[in-house]
């Protein structure tokens, strides 16, 4: 990092000793998994300087920004509407983690059958080695499965500007309603919080910034689908990792500044890998910054991953909200209609995931699914039969990968992977 | 059992030799752990009878009103409302099972971390050892937790005849709204599967069924809170099991006599345990039949059990539902208020439920509370916390089990539980 941020790190209570250690550590395996790639395209230099600078730089911004008034709404999942967080000039960032730190102390509070993601915030906490946390005006958590829902009942005792929004599990009419009640008390609460009264002209705003972004990511994923793929699934997920942190209209230029030279990659036939390597789609659980374990293996094994159907990937940002309504209300029900065609594995039943994943495999041509899913996340742990059922029966070949954020069992799973890759080349 | 039952078993597609073998332990972990009992009350034999028939009696009256046209509707939550089952002539029966059997089979379908209820109904019914499954009409689940909500989605595959009731997971008035709209579903449902339309009449009948059942399970209830108590929690838990798979009046009768003949050993002074052994409140996950372990421990181990915070026990019968309503409306009203009460760990927040369980210690005089969660059971370890928490700051003893359906921890339950009672006694 450029700057001394000490003084900022210290005036945030973070735990300078443990943030160095954990900055070593996600430094090291920066290098390691992703400066090492062959092929890297130019236009990752943006993301790899802001991945350097993700607690330096970006989180100057932030208290730069709420030094002139302006707020910032940490949020653990996509069904949280950053179109209203936008629509108040406030600063949306994602708060899932994706390191095994601090876990002992975040089993003092919580079972230690819970999943990584659960552990990893709680640790980062605990540890006060977030600054994003510690810049954050309000959080965000929902009720989407058991292990969060009921664990912000204990983090709120830690972070009380925790706020809690519901997340209905069915798609009746009575669901969607549910979730627009909810939205509109989050819109409240978030005209509370800044000071600001939404109106249709900023949430159209807010909508098209977000739809912005979409469009951008979209279009990253589309070029994916040329063989050999343009860019590798690191990157690709990286971008996509960063896509909670960044400011959203730099972040959006970046994203098309790198498409336009993939683009040219494309037209001229040239790739990350060569042509016929095993195309690989990752499907299940995100994938929280710095939780690059099974792609790395996978990428490493010479298999390339041409697309993520996750919240950090095409989950998370298909499906614009339609911004032409002139009013906030015909606003606000484009945006709860956005938000309630999710498929996430929290639903049941959940058939259009299941059309999604065959969808993806078919867009971006892949020879195989690897179904990643965080140990004792329930929804996706138990949607993975179905995923494989389906999968088998139409003759994709499936790898279901059950893990956690450990490097324990790193050589387990490579041997896994490269099975299931020698599997499709055979 | 009394009679040859076992044409009606293969006319039910039951596996016999599977079905032995289970019988076969249940019968002697009844013998073992009930009939062992000192000072069993007279009033037991009921019950008693009907454990030693609940798959051949019990199952021969089920399909003797299957004959005559009416439903037999298998539950797996107290939140499926039995007023509306009863309404339309129907039999309700609880299908949560508490063996571990089948578990290999059912690892087939589900992950490992899968909470032992939710595999022992699997393996139940994939062994094809559960007459209940089989002789029921309607299966009903429900969006209670992550685990149930989404095993039922495979479920569905090998019992076709399972329907699914989203349960809300606030209080606030959409959630409420969300419940009632989910009952009228089921009404309608059950309409539909019965040919019966539910007048108020009808409806009406079903409420003061049970009515009459949840008061005169809190008469019992309340006769616990003598020193010495006058019945077992064993058999107190045993009677609340019963509660889900008996005929209701008869069942309701049954309670009552039992109820007077403790009033008596109340009169008298008498109990089952001398006056001053550790009374114990357990809090947390239902116990089905025959899961018996943990209670078996506590009284084993000179405890005893005054009271159950669970679904299996004060969860499940507390609050009657207004009977006065004169239209369906109404009624339906009142049912939904009576369950939208349910202070499930399902809730986020949930704090009736930590009120519950302190009035509960002080209603029945508790000495200690013993929580007790099934493993890979999110709400309640996590929930757990709190409750613990909670307890702590009022100098209550607490202890927290995790555990599931083998015995496998039996010794080291044993080890805990008198550690904790030693503790109390001093």
């Amino acid at each position: 990092m450029t700057n001394d941020y000490r003084p900022m790190w210290t005036g945030l209570g973070l735990n300078l000793e443990a943030h160095d250690a954990l900055l070593k550590v996600l430094g090291e395996a920066y290098q390691g998994t992703f400066l090492s790639q062959k092929n890297h395209p130019e236009g990752m230099s943006y993301f790899d300087f802001v991945m350097s600078e993700v607690h330096g730089l970006r989180i100057k911004e932030l208290q730069d920004v709420r030094s002139e008034g302006r707020k910032v709404v940490g949020t653990f999942c996509v069904f949280v509407p950053d179109e209203l967080i936008l629509a108040t000039d406030a600063i949306s960032v994602g708060l899932c983690a994706g390191a095994e730190f601090g876990f002992d102390e975040a089993e003092r509070f919580l079972p230690r059958n819970t999943c990584s993601l659960i552990k990893s915030f709680f640790g980062f906490k605990l540890n006060r080695v977030c600054p994003y946390i510690e810049a954050t005006d309000l959080l965000v958590g929902e009720t989407t499965c058991d292990g969060k829902k009921k664990a912000y009942e204990i983090f709120k005792a830690i972070q009380p500007n925790l706020y809690v929004m519901e997340v209905p599990q069915m798609k009746t009419a009575q669901d969607r309603a549910l979730l627009k009640s909810e939205y509109l008390r989050f819109k409240e609460e978030l005209e509370r919080l800044t000071g600001v009264v939404i109106t249709a002209e900023r949430l159209k705003r807010g909508i098209q910034l977000v739809n912005s972004r979409r469009k951008a990511l979209s279009r990253l994923a589309v070029l994916r689908a040329a063989d050999p793929a343009p860019i590798s699934g690191l990157d690709a997920l990286l971008i996509n990792q960063v896509a909670f942190y960044d400011d959203p209209v730099r972040f959006t230029d970046a994203v098309n500044k790198i498409c336009d030279e993939l683009e040219g990659r494309v037209g001229a036939g040239e790739g990350v890998v060569p042509q016929g390597a095993p195309r690989i789609l990752l499907s299940g659980c995100p994938m929280a910054v710095p939780n690059w374990k099974l792609p790395a293996i996978i990428e490493n094994a010479g298999g390339v991953i041409v697309g993520e159907e996750s919240c950090v990937g095409e989950r998370g940002i298909r499906n614009l909200v339609d911004d032409n309504g002139g009013d906030v209300d015909t606003l606000m029900e484009a945006i709860v209609g956005r938000y309630f065609k999710i498929d996430c594995a929290i639903f049941t039943p959940n058939p259009e995931r299941l059309d999604h994943v065959m969808d993806m495999v078919a867009r971006y041509h892949a020879d195989g699914v690897i179904h990643y899913a965080l140990q004792f996340c329930s929804p996706y742990m138990v949607e993975s039969y179905r995923v494989e059922q389906e999968l088998s029966s139409r003759g994709i070949p499936a790898l279901r990968i059950e893990t956690d954020y450990s490097q324990e069992d790193a050589g387990q799973l490579r041997t896994r992977v490269e099975a299931f890759l020698e599997m499709i080349r055979k």
